[in-house]
């Protein structure tokens, strides 16, 4: 509605700004209006930054990690355990988990997590990829690191029901205390995850 | 932080995107997954709408009004009253003025109101223009239809104190009960300036 009468390339480009998650019209024109007043250069860049990421990157075609070649560094890295697989939802979480230093081995990534509610389904998601992978590599055993939500959870047992009849080990990682968190501040379901999955030392 | 590792293009797009008013990174990084995910189509035209609108849109250079070719068209407009002004802060607020279809005279669009919390002082607006219009503009009243918030009034003031002096009639458009308004859910300084401002009928 506030569109009418704008000149047609600005109420174009709320249009197209509409069309992304979590952008409503509003916040599209105010992003329209901010981008009609910044610099061309800005423009320029943010424009073909645009292309770039549509021309210049692709998914992996292994482990459907973000990438500029395929198959990506990690899915080519002899160094890596193969045997081992860690899924993930997204590409950051795979960043994430990269930067712990404590993953040696090779990684899929689902691109999502099942989610009735959004519509989202197991044939959304890069599962049927990653039983072939099962099927078909030499693979010892599979990391399930998917979320602690209800979404990230409902996604850890779907895979674990199909991949455990193939005679592949599969885990979770692990619910607990976040390093240096005090006891008395973490909430009560994570404290009782922790007791309940408690180690010997 | 989350960028690294990333592919180039992708992060050198959330990175352009983070520079947008109101988005943060990881705002940034789910628009950019998203892009990155879209179609073709859709990262052209996004793209292409963001160069057209630096390179087709620009603003009224008598009232600052966003136009595709200069004067505009309300500028241009021979049927309307010339030395009547009505001073907004952005396009939008003008659209809306001329929906209401109730305004037959001129604009002129400041972009912004003063605030000195955000740094925005006079100079930073259209103000100069307004006072060399006044000016030299055969003009009767300059009616200031800036919001109803603290910057609002505080543009108001400053205006009608600049103007006032020139020998032009300045007003305020009116507060009040919005129309099919009920009276009991109307905040108190609402109602209590509409019964100050009260007409006699």
């Amino acid at each position: 509605m506030p569109r009418t009468g704008l000149p047609e390339p600005i109420s174009r480009l709320i249009e197209e700004l509409s069309k992304l998650p979590g952008i409503g019209e509003k916040n599209a024109t105010r992003l329209a209006f901010h981008i009609f007043r910044s610099s061309e250069a800005y423009a320029r860049s943010l424009s073909s930054a645009i292309i770039r990421t549509k021309s210049d990157v692709s998914t992996c075609s292994t482990c459907f990690n973000f990438t500029e070649k395929d198959p990506c560094a990690i899915c080519s890295d002899p160094s890596r355990d193969p045997q081992v697989l860690c899924v993930v939802e997204e590409p950051l979480d795979l960043l994430a988990i990269e930067r712990s230093g404590e993953f040696r081995g090779k990684y899929h990534v689902l691109h999502g997590v099942i989610s009735p509610l959004e519509g989202v389904g197991p044939e959304d998601l890069r599962i049927k990829e990653l039983i072939t992978r099962a099927r078909h590599e030499n693979i010892r055993e599979i990391i399930v690191a998917t979320g602690t939500n209800v979404e990230g959870e409902a996604t850890a047992v779907y895979l674990s029901r199909t991949i455990k009849p193939l005679g592949i080990k599969t885990s979770r990682i692990a619910y607990g205390i976040p390093v240096g968190g005090d006891i008395e501040f973490i909430d009560e379901l994570t404290l009782g995850k922790a007791l309940r999955d408690r180690k010997e030392m």
